[in-house]
């Protein structure tokens, strides 16, 4: 979470000022996003009334050509009715513009806070909410391969080595790597799928009470089964940090709202058991990564690998039982 | 500038509910200050509204025996017309609560932006609301001894030692001790003082346009000459980063603002161009200190202490021409 690029008052002027929103009011540089820098700005408004955006600045890890899709699909969940910012385009129509060579986008301000201790009710809404992205995503008319699959989590393992990961727990390497033998063998085929978010963690959710007001943080989605995507926001919401054990009643919820919007077919749900490992896999994989390549003391905070290691190891014990309520 | 601190969605909510704004709508952590921890929050207001915050979590460096101070000031000299955010007093009155063992305060939200180049009227606008702080402070009741004044640059300038100086740049240690040696002798005495800012970098004033819409961070107010203050301030708006040359357009513009609300004495006009040599020594001696005992890799950014060397050294070479149209 950081601010890395400082902003001028002119240069934040200059750059409103080609959006029709009014007048600068205020700008503060907000902690979040690992990748981007991102501003809370305020302004008068077309009308006066005052209007507030989410300014990001793209600084790295997102392949700017792939910015139109990201910036795009915002713009279409949000039309067809998804809790999602819409995009401010300029006054000539541009989805986003330049600034000393980095790409920044004005983005809709979404009411809403974080959840940490999440209820079923708010489980549910939000398994509900990823099935309307599911729903309405399908006519969106782009994809984007998804470059964060089966193949990628053995080839970043084999970037970590088995001696990288070994160092950061015993045992983990060897774990890492026989699980990608299992789910190279079992991973699923032919699964339902379309754009999928991939990264429904918590922190990319805003709720009011019990209410999904915001689904933010789409810059890994990607064409997946919508089955595996409903397993990463499985392994994102269900677990309390630190914790080893199943949520089992946000897990249900959480499905069971899914289903409310988007029933899942036999083969979603009998695959849900292995897709969740794969959850697990992925983030355990590029947290390794990050973990062995970012200085214990840098400025970026690394997210420790460990806590989806004992995600998986929950996952291969807990099986079909980690999705309860589904009669698998 | 961090945000040192998660604040998950109960706890924000439940201390939101301690006091009368209304429900807690969203809450971003924002990356200004070098002590604390601060969120931009938005509630439904009162009156369902909507209101607008900045929570303040104070982590280190503020004596908590002088929370009352500052956030008292706040409400003094906002309730006096000055443009300074009000504290936010809770259902039973209190101006600050805690949170595990920090104590955090709700402050009214400002608009405004902080310059970084400013305009001859802009820093006339500037000097104005200085006065205005100094006038309206007369009656608050209250005092902060100046615990960064002289003798704490020669005790900084000490704990630094000699070659600890040197090591950071050729030279600046004996150019600090010959100068402390200097503003010993000739520091004035007696010149009208009360409750100073005493840190108005152009960061703690937010504008719109020419007028200033906020003065904040106020955690190093202390009762202290007026004159210094305006050098102070002097010292922080008339050069440009890395520049080292003064900008006299601004620094007449800033004086002549200045007295159009509270008129210089004879003395305090001459004591200015040596207080503006104190004011280069204030925060050349607290950033070699920082400098020299903070790691380079470390989250805070450190402060180049070069950027008062040469502001120093400025302000030797030009003595009374600092401050033109004053007639010294």
């Amino acid at each position: 979470m950081a601010v890395y690029t400082e902003l001028n008052a002119d240069t934040l002027a200059a750059l409103i000022g080609a959006y029709d929103v009014g007048e600068l009011v205020s700008a503060k540089g907000i902690a979040e996003g690992v990748s981007n820098s991102n501003w809370l700005i305020e302004t008068t408004g077309r009308d006066g009334t005052g209007g507030r955006f989410i300014l990001t600045m793209y600084e790295r890890r997102i392949d700017l050509d792939e910015l139109p899709f990201f910036l795009g699909l915002l713009d279409h969940l949000s039309a067809r009715g998804c809790p999602v910012p819409r995009t401010i385009h300029d006054r000539a129509g541009a989805a986003y513009r330049w600034i000393d060579k980095k790409a920044v986008a004005l983005i809709e301000f979404l009411p809403g806070i974080s959840v940490d201790h999440p209820s079923p009710a708010q489980a549910h809404a939000v398994g509900a909410a990823l099935a309307g992205v599911h729903l309405a995503a399908a006519d969106f008319g782009e994809s984007r391969p998804q470059t964060l699959g089966l193949a990628a989590w053995r080839s970043t393992a084999a970037e970590c080595t088995l001696a990288g990961m070994e160092n950061i727990a015993q045992g983990l390497g060897e774990t890492v790597f026989a699980e990608l033998d299992y789910l190279d063998v079992h991973w699923p085929q032919g699964l339902p799928s379309g754009v999928s978010h991939c990264d429904l963690f918590p922190d990319n959710v805003l709720m009011l009470g019990e209410r999904v007001t915001g689904l933010i943080d789409f810059y890994f989605a990607a064409s997946d089964a919508f089955a595996y995507d409903l397993a990463v926001t499985h392994a994102a919401w269900c677990f309390a940090d630190g914790e080893q054990s199943l949520r089992l009643d946000i897990a249900e919820a959480l499905v069971a709202g899914y289903q409310t919007v988007r029933a899942l077919s036999a083969a979603e749900i009998a695959a849900l058991p292995i897709l969740a490992r794969g959850a697990a896999m992925r983030f355990l994989t590029s947290r390794a990564f990050d973990w062995i390549h970012t200085p214990a003391d840098a400025l970026v905070t690394r997210k420790d690998p460990l806590d989806f290691t004992r995600r998986l190891a929950c996952y291969r014990q807990a099986g079909a039982k980690a999705f309860p309520g589904l009669g698998i």
